[in-house]
């Protein structure tokens, strides 16, 4: 007797319970160590440092956007094949390559990623293309074994130029597999509630249509649940803005560096030699892949005892854990904030590296939000009579969500500007008071109000 | 109108859904830097890397030990306060000693402790008490404004000569709030259901006696199912043999570089400094204190690039994660292991680096076992009429469990002496033919069978 | 030694865990009698034809009621006691009417109350008042152990005229005990997860307020989760098309029942004499409190072989499951409905029994809907400087909701209406083919449509 | 375009999820009369007024053994089909056979089964077996659809003398889907954690065998702790003493009802005619399916007035939940219950009717218990060489919950006789104290020990 069948490998996974690995090639990539290094960065980055739990890595999304994507191809071949039903049913030919891609376009994520990226201009995108297509990577080597061609057409899927829009979209609209895993899977690991939908009834009620991805109109309010929860995770979770006051510092932190290299390169040589090739803007793939975020607190160690105050006190900040405060402002009130980096400037502080206004609508993010221009990527249910309706036609909780941006400004800078305590007293006394009265209730005051307070 | 009250500051935990902070002294000892980081140590070190969710950290469980000790004393003060049943009740003014060591027992970790410690002979629980009782910590710090000698009566407590013994009790014994806390964050980040059992059961059914903790005999069930998950999660998840694989893989590399550091002082100088003090055994408290989980992987890094071809082939096994593969042995087949070093050697291996002998009993886990001279830290039931029952004495399920030594040896050696391909043919193709004969169903051929098979 | 020192008694409860009975009086009032009535009534009357599993009682919601203002008034009692915040705190002398009123607010709840007292005019409010304060109930002889007049002031609270309204409000406002309890119960016995929100939350975030409840708006994100999640239990779940459509039978049978009992007396006198009080309209206390689902189902048994072909009929189509079928018409096709009659009397049937407009808007539950005239019940929010803001002023998804009616008006007829099938064809064949085109996509045609058809 | 491609019906359950309907048969057998019928009877009986929150129906557990096997025979078609393994694999043409027996097993239960088979002699199994062949009911009727043959085929699968034995034991057998499904489902619904266990792997290691079902040795953990599940399950549900107080409150009870019918039929014809034909021992098919929880408590309802005390004061103590309190005894204190019944009959009380005797053997619940006789229904596992070994001989927890009979004797009295007050002093107060002196610890005392009280 036969010991075991087909080639099926679990990977037991508390969102997904199973992830099933059904071919060869996907356990490969899984193994691949530009996969593995996957395991040594955190989906969420600073976040973990307000929500606790949240240190999961990208390497169990990756799978997860692969199982939820696997999931959903097994569901179209059974229920929509396109031998009986054409352009709008799934041709399951294209099983494995989107499979790759589920799994794979995350891949050029480094630590850290979104202020890494802003402060050494590197693109996980475009890493992920170069990883996937370059040949000295292990991943492309396995790849290959499909095809010569394979990885090409992998890569197209990511960049959502593959011809078959089904399967891009899969992977990338506003309610792919992507986003249904991070949503369920940051909420199990942040332990909120809101981002829990049901996904299991969104896999019985998505379905492909001629030129991408529908859902049928009986599960509108499936779909306006997932919408309703995304929009909590955004608000609750990812603009949290203490987390955005970590990133504050971390991107302080990472200029500064990137300043001093300038100045005394040996210095950065011996004590962060993995960090150099981007400190000095000149870095290959193999740099990037020597990176992860145990790269970069390790530096932090180093930098921490560095002759450099700044940069020493910023990596201090940043391992121990030392958020900068923030004041929401509104574009009425943001001229206030010219007299509290005076303020902070008198305190002793450098501004350029201990204030920062930041907004989170550049978070890496977006609302649900349809387009005439780019309908490819909005909502779209069927109806019985097979008309197309986009989503924030039909739910006016969409709508109200969708209409206008969300989100707040917010002013950043060190703690210890909200600290008066009389033993402490300072000949800047005054000033703190003067900077503590400017803010109420989390925002920075009218103007008028702080006249009034003066008087 | 006053705004808030009282003092509380709620951390969200999927485990414990918040974690309430109800002294201020706690909040300061959580935003020490000590105790931030053991945010960069994982809870299970290389179990992460085959449940791969578990990349929880040391933080959140000490946070959790914490809560559960927090409730429990809540639960104690309302139902069994002292000035009511003496001896046999709890004195709420043990409190803060209490949730402070609870919060702290296992500030003392570092990374991959288990490994770690059996290479450099660092030992965490008196690192634990160095960090209380050092006055250059911040934590010291922190609890010598309660008293002078508030960070003894801490220390005291988990070094368990804290004169009340239900104090101790609480924070170690068969089933005190670190294994509760553990068992069931563990189970909840790796995704088993065998670490579940009832928390809240047990937190009514627990309660002081005169010299330590019981649980009333109408609870003997929800500590029996507590003994079985363990049990469970032991066999399961402690024990699991690639996880197992992967610390002998860390072991042999630890031990290499340390070997290394004797003769070449200078490459680690350069490529891992953090690493120095230990590999040179000369260490203080502050170096300690900069280690953590990113440290090694990044000392890793580096030596995965250097000139020893045994320091790098392990450091990237380590980092791309290739396990050692594994047979079980018992006491009758141990006299193979020989043969198999040979074979193994014969294909190349050094024997010293590329193999292990390893058994289960050695990792820090017991499983529940009553002792005699130990009692203080077995589990009783105090039954309606006051007497206390050992509780393997009234479960079966217990004394089933509790009877004799569970787990298995195994002998580790790399995967490749498992792969015998043709078109990898090779000189040596037939010792590794005899090699993998010497293997059935995942453990070592007796003798007699192997002689049969050469025939 | 003392055996156990408080009164506690716990209920085991999926969604609270434990419930935790912490004074005697309300053990006693969950033994009466009258309360273990409860256990025989279901909470969602015919919606477990349609979710199978949502078979719960009305008992355990009225334990989830006094459970949650339990935990309510232990987290009021601990941050805003009333002797440091006067009026803006909670006075936990009120702990006991609260709890009471809590428990008993639905006691006078019969079966299937929505059509029942739509059918015989009962009205489970004033039959809760009365339970509470007829001495002949069991109910009333525990309460008035408290002292003679408390019978009044619990019923007082649940009429809402008890003198602090903060206790009213916790009992019965837009987001009180008793929603939030159905909400996450109907949700866990449905099996759907739309009614999940973070209760604990809420729980942290509630207040007292001069003159009811309120919420810290640092808590808005939770209460409009709620919010959301009642509107998504709505749509899904109490205003399901299917359940109302066996609610229409059960009123049709109950109507029949009632206008045959005026010709018939004597039948229903022997086949169901517990029905007979309500069919002749004269019942007193003690025959209200004989009813229960049980009753009403073996009174349809005995019906379903009964002489009238009508009452027979509903009582195997209600028995058995049959639902009637529905259309979705607007205030414009709703013409067309005197025609679909015509065409259902044609078949045979007494429209008077067999066919009824039904809207969701007359369903006993009702969306947040903030209110001038009466803005004791609206959801309001305190700022950090005292000043209170109605939800929807800064909530866009609750404004959405708040603003119109949602729901829908459908037209129930018998299923036999939709089954054309060759085999058992008939003479009126053609008129049920026009009948079944003049539906599309589950809602009545607009007549264009439905002369376009006809061409 | 085509709408819906296969037939897809799903049932929300919070078992399984979704319920799959893939076969028209299935769903028609579901909308059957007698399937519907049982939604009207409580899967667990007497443990809903324990588990207050227990109250689910046969209706739900029916459609989760049938959701169980579909998904073991997916998994079976896909890995281990017969046409690669022969007698070793199975064979999908036995799908529908196999998933009407599952749907159908249970549709021969009655209300109260166990207590109302014992009194009135009827057997829910060959009560299954007449609805399935019997040409008088809605399912012999659509199972005849398939072919003439078909009933007898399902039935025969039930009765276990169907030829291909891995069809009987998914079935029944030691751990069928059966035994899964109520496992999970009681403990969902009692809100305990003990039942639960890990479906999904289990689900993965189930596989055919030449005769009958095995499971992979790599699967022994999750086979274990299913059993230890059932175990955990029986210990703290199935055998709760309260709710085998209740028991023997519904067995006297209708016990008394059939003795007054011989003396009284007319009584019963007016007050309870449904319960005629079983209270005279002359029932058909008909009468068994018109019985439900409803009747028999609408019965009691009537009772509860009736002329006769014990049979009034019975059918009142079930309906306002007055359990019998009971004492546990063992062989060796057994002969104390003669005095202990003397003392009752003291006080008034007719022992045949207020007194019991009660094993939890009794019960319909059985451990697991490898047998040499009967080795089709004991859990083997299979080696990777391809032999067999049973389960308890590889695994010590389950040895030690099959090594013995668990359980125990209780003695059942009214609560009545516990409680002593002097404010209700009485002639019998002496006998009280000495029933109430010959208990301790929940159990009768050693004679000893009531020797040693009386000096």
């Amino acid at each position: 007797m036969n010991e075991t069948m087909m080639f099926e490998k679990v990977f037991r996974d508390p969102i997904h319970h199973d992830i099933q690995v059904e071919h060869p090639i996907i356990l490969e990539l899984i193994n691949s160590k530009e996969f593995q290094r996957l395991r040594r960065i955190k989906q969420l980055g600073t976040t973990s440092l307000i929500f606790h739990t949240a240190e999961h890595s990208r390497f169990g999304h990756s799978l997860g956007v692969y199982e939820i994507t696997r999931q959903i191809l097994n569901f179209f071949t059974r229920q929509y094949p396109k031998d009986l039903l054409g352009d709008y049913g799934w041709d399951d030919t294209e099983r494995l390559v989107t499979l790759c891609a589920a799994l794979l376009h995350d891949v050029g994520h480094g630590p850290y990623s979104h202020t890494f990226e802003s402060i050494f201009k590197t693109n996980h995108e475009l890493l992920t293309i170069d990883i996937i297509t370059n040949e000295e990577t292990e991943i492309n080597q396995i790849l290959k074994k499909v095809s010569s061609t394979f990885p090409f057409e992998v890569a197209s899927v990511i960049q959502k130029n593959y011809p078959n829009q089904q399967v891009v979209q899969l992977i990338s609209s506003q309610i792919d597999a992507d986003r249904m895993d991070y949503l369920l899977r940051d909420a199990y690991f942040t332990g909120t509630e809101y981002g829990t939908f049901d996904l299991s009834r969104i896999l019985r009620v998505i379905r492909p249509h001629k030129d991408g991805i529908t859902f049928n109109a009986s599960g509108m309010h499936a779909v306006e649940d997932y919408i309703v929860s995304r929009y909590q995770m955004y608000m609750q979770v990812y603009f949290h803005p203490v987390s955005r006051g970590m990133e504050v510092i971390l991107d302080k932190l990472l200029k500064r560096a990137k300043e001093l290299y300038l100045i005394r390169p040996n210095y950065f040589e011996k004590s962060s030699p993995l960090m150099v090739p981007f400190l000095k803007n000149n870095f290959n793939l193999e740099d990037y892949l020597d990176l992860d975020d145990g790269v970069l607190t390790t530096s932090f160690h180093m930098w921490s005892k560095s002759y450099d105050p700044v940069l020493s006190d910023l990596a201090k900040r940043f391992l121990n854990r030392k958020p900068f405060k923030s004041v929401a402002y509104t574009d009425e009130t943001k001229k206030e904030l010219d007299l509290m980096r005076e303020l902070i400037e008198q305190q002793g502080y450098n501004t350029d590296y201990y204030t920062a206004e930041q907004s989170s609508f550049d978070l890496p993010y977006d609302f649900y939000k349809p387009s005439k221009e780019n309908n490819k990527t909005q909502i779209e249910l069927i109806q019985p009579d097979g008309s197309l309706i986009e989503l924030s036609r039909t739910s006016d909780l969409v709508a109200s969500l969708a209409g206008e941006n969300k989100g707040d400004q917010r002013f950043y800078f060190p703690s210890e500007m909200l600290a008066i305590k009389s033993d402490t007293y300072t000949l800047f006394e005054d000033d703190m008071e003067t900077f503590n009265n400017m803010i109420q209730n989390g925002a920075i005051k009218k103007t008028k109000e702080v006249n009034t307070h003066d008087n």
